[in-house]
């Protein structure tokens, strides 16, 4: 018997077996899954009266809030797609993401009402501006429309083709390009995603990542799935993140690796309200294991790495832990869990290939790109034939990441393809030298990127942020390093910065460090 | 990107990241997943040698053997289609759903050679016969075959609606039907199963329930997703699963109620040799609370019940833990357990309803009928387009069991609709009743059904299988269920036996109490 397969399916499960049960948390409101439902229902009959229709846009610019969340559910339910904006971007990059999608309506919360009202007359075939809280003239008001709609509608004839989002990528080389994920891509991940890390409706799940970025991981819908309690999160800075984690008795969550850094350096006071056991999945740039075995050992919670892409809905693979790993250190098995580790069940088969395909050898040393073919995989890109070819040429997803594979079949990212650092010949991954930084007792973060030399023709440059009350010298640094890493990795310069350029999703901006060092040196 | 939905991808992944993980323990034997596919591929590129081609049955004879496992990736590998036979029933049986399915090749362990051997005539389209273990002049030798040949074959170009398996039921009250499984319904209780109740590549897995029955559960599939080991098991008495379980460290397995009852009433020296924290999956018939009681509290086990049928793929429910269970008594969580649940994030829209398909309200009184729409539900029975019409008519898969609806949205069932007793005009649920007799000091075993009766037409009656060394009369009963149930639903009369008549599955076969309790008794 054929069903489209959809996360809209959870939906229809929650409220049936979850309707009385903490769907939403936000601030001091709370819903269960019956009210919550309610309100997703009264939001997509208010969609459709405002004209929109099975396969046309609707964009969100707006924090981790309720109206958020439920833009997931009633977007697609009119058989609409969610388009959900990058908010810490500039406002000619949403107008460029808004026009490119034809957008018909924009969600914006209060915060960036005044932005997106200052380009409005840039977006001339946007029908409906919805402030999704507080107001401005010629705005529609998102509480009143709901409070106007009854939550009946006739339920569209979906198929698990349809576009379910378009998720735009950062865009830190080129512009931005619209990903579309169909309904059986988040499906096959969000099912996927539980079978390898299960969650129960005993579960608080605390919203600190984006969830504009890949849908937060698709988590916008497997915390439903599995009958849990999403916590929205409004603001990232560590008091907060601790009150809620102490409040809701939060259980799982999931970080860049930014911020879990974010959290493991908060002072003891706030590190002392975290539960313990909590649950995190952490992917979007390869996290050392110097902040996992932080995370691990000083809160007691278990980091488990996932690596994958927008392009992907988003895991493509896992760190499963094996059970020779249970006799490992601490230290031991948190430089395992650095790595990408193997392909989910579900995901579709994982390889790194050299330029001809073939798969590289595993022997934790040869750098291939990691290729994917899967029902994870996007459709392509929003009207891009060109670069949807580019990205699937040979019949795989490229995904322009740089990994070997361990003789134990985990694979490990070293570089974007990009970001390698080739000097006098040699490869140098920049992420293992700073791996082995981030170990220095005054280091905080630091970002390694190759800068033009004289004689290597590029060398090795460390960016640092030190601790509170920190330290370091160039021949410090140095020192350090020489004793830790092969010569010609050694970072041939140092600086220090009060942050690290990073995009909103924490990934950070390297070619900024790249190419513009005494700009920023000089901040 | 579409890919098509198979378990046959659970292989090659296995064959990628588990290559040298133990993947199958029969006996003294043990092969690692890079053998044991190995030996599938060869088997594979023998059944194309002996004709079979994208399309073709083939049906399989056997215990729980590795041969048996292997099966179930090389017949479909080839693009055919996998029958595995019940082995405990008749050989005109075999006979009818060898014919009926039209398998080319029949494969048979030594156990059946000579059965199978008496009836071959019978079976004029079957072009080859293997005898997996042992030999007879004029069959083939499975190892024979397999050394033959090279682990290399073209693969097949599927879909994710090719058939898989074809699963005969077990036919207590018509002809068998075939059920027809494709690869993607198999696939998504595969995966359904692991993101509700998780396995890892740590997991030894217990073959204690039949891989003929509806594909042991897809479990044949399941371990392998996992990375799991399968340990086979070629008989099911106590002695024998005891000594698996102590030596090959079992941390998983699957049985029917009976056989718990079996592993949970071992005398204590048995007992005494089982590894503790065993998950349990228990399906095929609905478990006393007492039993479950018994193997969680005295072996140290998790039983969860799953609940499904063969046209299923199987499973349609699964009694999920809720947080608020963890502070009821043991003998409370068990009356809870011993419910049917709640559907599945991935199996379909479940709904108990009444004759106009209308849901049944949720008091846990009014009894419906379980209906079900999903992915997990099978495409129709083989060549019986009659009875495929009426297994879906309305729109939804007919279950033909009874149940009720708990306020918390927990189905629990009371009986096969055709196994209510209809007394004096009130329903009786033979369940409930055999709940209440279990608890009794003196009962191992009991099964009530309906017998005629002068004054209420129909009236239950129990038959008991007693433990060693007890004894019961009918006034002990009847005073005993008197206390524990409403008058109407005391069993009128008690046969004591040495044991119930039941099916390969292990269902007790009502009908034959029904209909010959005379018969039975004077055994």
């Amino acid at each position: 018997m054929f069903v489209p397969l959809s996360p809209l399916d959870f939906k229809r499960r929650a409220r049936s077996i979850y309707a009385t049960r903490e769907a939403v948390v936000d601030g001091a409101a709370r819903w269960t899954y019956a009210e919550f439902f309610d309100r997703c229902d009264r939001w997509t009959v208010a969609l459709q009266s405002l004209g929109v229709a099975p396969g046309d846009r609707v964009a969100y610019i707006a924090p981790n809030t309720h109206a958020m969340l439920e833009g997931f559910y009633a977007v697609p339910e009119a058989g609409a797609v969610m388009v959900p904006l990058n908010f810490r971007l500039l406002p000619s990059d949403w107008v460029y993401m808004i026009n490119h999608s034809g957008s018909r309506v924009v969600c914006v919360h209060a915060d960036f009402l005044d932005l997106v009202q200052g380009v409005r007359h840039e977006m001339p075939a946007v029908e409906h501006f919805v402030a999704l809280e507080g107001a401005l003239p010629g705005w529609h008001d998102y509480e009143a429309l709901i409070a106007a709609s009854a939550p009946h509608f006739a339920p569209h004839a979906r198929q698990e083709s349809d576009l379910l989002t378009i998720n735009y990528t950062s865009g830190t080389t080129a512009r931005p390009k619209g990903v579309m994920i169909t309904h059986r891509n988040a499906w096959v991940n969000a099912v996927g995603t539980l079978a390898h890390h299960p969650m129960a409706p005993g579960d608080r799940y605390l919203w600190t990542l984006p969830m504009f970025h890949a849908n937060g991981w698709t988590f916008t819908w497997i915390a439903t799935a599995a009958g849990a309690t999403h916590v929205c999160l409004r603001k990232l800075d560590a008091p907060t993140v601790y009150e809620h984690l102490e409040r809701e008795r939060i259980t799982m969550l999931c970080a860049a690796p930014t911020v879990l850094i974010t959290i493991a350096s908060a002072e003891p006071a706030l590190r002392a309200r975290a539960p313990r056991g909590v649950r995190v999945l952490t992917a979007g740039a390869p996290p050392a294991a110097h902040t996992i075995e932080r995370v691990e050992g000083e809160l007691g919670w278990t980091v488990t790495q996932v690596y994958g892409l927008t392009e992907t809905a988003p895991f493509i693979s896992i760190c499963e832990p094996l059970p020779e790993h249970a006799t490992l250190t601490l230290a031991e098995r948190a430089v395992i869990k650095a790595r990408q580790g193997v392909e989910l069940a579900t995901s579709g088969e994982l390889r790194v290939v050299d330029e001809t395909l073939a798969d590289v050898p595993r022997d934790g040393e040869t750098v291939g790109e990691i290729v994917v073919r899967g029902n994870v995989v996007m459709e392509g890109y929003f009207r891009d034939p060109d670069a949807t070819e580019r990205a699937f040429h040979g019949g795989w997803f490229h995904s322009g990441d740089a990994a070997v594979v361990h003789p134990d079949g985990y694979i490990e990212i070293r570089d974007r393809l990009k970001d390698v650092i080739i000097s006098g010949g040699e490869n140098i991954s920049s992420i293992e030298v700073e791996g082995v930084l981030l170990r220095h007792a005054a280091v905080q973060e630091v970002a390694v990127v190759g800068l033009p030399h004289e004689k290597w023709g590029e060398a090795p440059h460390a960016f640092v942020v030190l601790k509170p009350g920190q330290s370091l010298t160039e021949d410090d640094m140095r020192a350090y390093a020489r004793e830790r890493l092969a010569g010609f990795k050694v970072p041939k310069g140092l600086t220090i910065l009060a942050e690290l350029p990073k995009t909103a999703t924490g990934k950070i901006q390297k070619y900024v460090l790249r190419g513009g060092k005494a700009g920023i040196a000089a901040q």
